[in-house]
């Protein structure tokens, strides 16, 4: 297909966002098109905004907005500093967030890899990581990727690299969902389940 | 979850695009923190060229780029103005455009309905079109939606808007795999649809 360069430009660029390949890319495009002119002018604003007005806080990588150095969970005196959450995403730090239990700080990676090769690895945050947990407060470090083929993978790579400086390392629970019936459990669940009876 | 609000707005009108919840959203955005600003600015610049550099074509709504008043298919002597091809959307005409048979002219509906309610059939350029096959000139109109059951409703509505004006109505042969959506049509099948069509 040949589209006029300004249509073909931003498919391009729509296509390394995530999840996003050239076929959406393009419906995008043509939503876009079609979108009243303040709207787009509504969306350009948004983006410049973001960029402008939400930092990424340097401990924790959390996107905040205000004029303090950390964000909101690292400047606050009442979390236990002793303690650094390792999640995959941000999103993941809200959901813990949301459970209202959590009360150490977080680090976010930045993603997860499927494979242990080098250049996957390269876009964990992992040197950032090692840096944190090297302070000498920091006494434990709770590694909560997902439960996936990916998240497991990332969380191996994290243990090896951080085993050698010797701080408790513990990864979240695995087992049934609660409120879950065992009847529905899939083989590994139940498995995990019952390795981590109690 | 409460994101700050530069966030929380973007997520918003990210999840308006085509196939984009409000999960797929919040990645857009932490993609967009993530991203060197001078990409972004990229970004910005592509958006703001699309909307400056491209209109729509006011006779079949295709997007096209230039000083013309109408875009490079329907201003072209050589294509037959007798008959007029209506697809879905902008990538449907690109299909079909790609396997270089065609030689009338098209129009772009801007979508299709699963059901024939009111306010599904506003959001299609009925009346424009309805006012295009008015043309003494045009003769066919061949009806190229999917062979989706979105499509398939979209044809029905269309051809019982058409029928009154006792012109040639066609549709696209049954070489189309059934269930399938036009875009990812081989050129064979395309090309074979179009000679079955009746």
């Amino acid at each position: 297909m040949a589209y006029p360069e300004p249509i073909q430009k931003l498919i391009e660029q729509f296509s390394k966002f995530p999840t996003v390949g050239p076929r959406t890319a393009a419906r995008f495009v043509f939503y876009l098109l079609k979108l009243p002119k303040s709207e787009t002018e509504e969306l350009l604003k948004s983006i410049s905004q973001l960029k402008e007005e939400i930092k990424l806080c340097p401990f924790c990588f959390k996107p905040f907005r205000s004029d303090e150095n950390l964000c909101e969970i690292c400047s606050n005196p009442s979390r236990d500093k002793s303690i650094i959450c390792v999640v995959e995403k941000e999103t993941d730090l809200e959901s813990i967030e949301n459970i209202k239990k959590y009360r150490g700080r977080y680090f976010i990676l930045g993603g997860n890899v499927s494979r242990l090769r080098q250049e996957d690895i390269k876009k964990l945050r992992t040197e950032e990581l090692l840096e944190r947990v090297k302070i000498p407060e920091i006494q434990e470090i709770i590694i909560a990727t997902n439960s996936t083929a990916e998240g497991e993978a990332t969380a191996l790579y994290i243990e090896r690299l951080l085993k050698p400086l010797n701080k408790k390392l513990s990864r979240l629970g695995r087992g049934l969902p609660v409120g879950s019936e065992l009847e529905y459990a899939d083989e590994e669940t139940l498995s995990s389940a019952l390795d981590n009876r109690k």
